[in-house]
């Protein structure tokens, strides 16, 4: 999936939402854990209700490795069910020396068919660049992160502003806004403004709208740009909005309320 | 197991070897693909082979990811041959915020009972730290990688010195010795001598001897400290060593090469 279809999908669903499949054994209605394949049929059940408002659907492997094996099977068996004009993202936050990060570019881009991958930027240019050589594919670069621990390396001060600011612009001559995106965190809204300065272009995923306490009006606000160039990911707060029987259901209504918040951002920076 | 079994360890065998497995397909012997189980017959046969020179084995989760499930179920029976008495290390590289790195470590300690794990510094504090909680196992920490993009950011003018001096010395206060280590890159054994002020009881995991061009002999005269301090990895330089049946018996050589050359350092040095 390239960038104008994703673009196309944003204007047609009228959303930028992005769903994280952070599924647990411990955290999905009990009533499906007799089922043969918990994990995938929750994520199944999941999917069906959520996709005419998400536009993307984001993995996040570290739910389905601490199952090992089984876990990956229900892993390889969700990646069959997500429609093809959502964008596939495969949050794995990797990234290593040259010649192991183009085994992990061929491992999701390859064999598992994601369009999209999340890769850590600390080892620099051989370990993003595997991954950008899959030109129709998007490697997603940790930039600024929402969580507290981003205080602590990405904000110190270097030559080049602060260290995610130095990630930011090295990486983004690395590549384009066809094959690359950001990942930028939402717990300060009026960051963004700044980062669309240094990056007019490019897309970002923002994590943590809901349980990462993110702010999706102050998101659109300073982020959105004229073709949007946010995809902002919501997990816990539609895969687990009702643990018991209705929870298909209960996470459409959740998803639909963001799709329709997500609707008015969209229109107010005239992008539909 | 622990750093003070580690210590004996290396003083026993008189080595400080670790052998990476990164077992491929395409790399192995050709007569071992009719076997049910190609990638875990390689393994199998190159523990063998050089566990008595070794002190610790790296299974670089890359090499099996890339097989999906059969990848995994190979890393899994490998696991179980490698001998209790090595250090046991998922070269993952991972890191995500604290709840996601909290699955991580969950799954790597103890679903696969790992004494070790790869991670990546970039997200700080809450990434990090999940594995920490984990006192009887080693979290092993980014710190200056090996390979050539390690200049792009690790480099970096920061207020504390550059990146990489940052990370070791803001991370080294999060946890002590018996449960922290750092990936300490081998290209420039001068570095060494600079690293090990900052650090002088941290135990360093040196990759890139042999393929990535390090230099045993340097990084011993310069890292080692005198409970020796060091593990150095060698994967292709001992794993492929031949390519034909007597590939375990060319790579006990190789590993043995390499322990003898150890065995004289660590007297050099006084730890044996």
């Amino acid at each position: 999936m390239n960038r104008k279809e994703l673009i196309d999908q944003i204007k047609l669903k009228e959303s930028f939402l992005c769903v994280g499949l952070d599924t647990e054994l411990q955290k999905i209605p009990t009533h499906l854990l007799t089922e043969k394949d918990p994990l995938f049929s929750f994520n199944k059940a999941i999917v069906e209700a959520t996709s005419r408002n998400a536009v993307s659907y984001k993995i996040n492997l570290a739910f389905y490795e601490q199952y090992g094996r089984k876990g990956w099977e229900s892993m390889e068996k969700t990646l069959e069910i997500i429609p093809k004009e959502c964008l596939l993202i495969a949050d794995a936050k990797r990234g290593d020396i040259g010649n192991t990060s183009k085994m992990y570019a061929k491992a999701f881009f390859e064999n598992y068919n994601y369009d999209a991958i999340t890769v850590s930027p600390y080892m620099g240019h051989d370990s993003v660049g595997p991954f950008l050589e899959y030109h129709d594919k998007f490697t997603i670069v940790l930039g600024l992160t929402s969580n507290t621990g981003s205080q602590d390396f990405q904000m110190l001060d270097t030559p080049e502003g602060k260290m995610y600011e130095s990630v930011l612009k090295k990486i983004s001559t690395w590549g384009t806004p066809d094959n690359l995106m950001f990942v930028i965190g939402a717990t300060k809204a009026e960051k963004f403004a700044e980062i669309r300065k240094i990056l007019p272009d490019y897309f970002f995923l923002v994590p943590g709208v809901g349980a990462q306490g993110g702010d999706l009006e102050g998101v659109s606000r300073y982020g959105m740009n004229s073709e949007c160039g946010l995809l902002v990911n919501s997990s816990r707060g539609i895969i687990y909005s009702s643990s018991g029987t209705d929870f298909d259901q209960a996470a459409a209504n959740e998803a639909e309320k963001l799709q329709l918040e997500m609707k008015k951002y969209l229109k107010l920076k005239n992008v539909i």
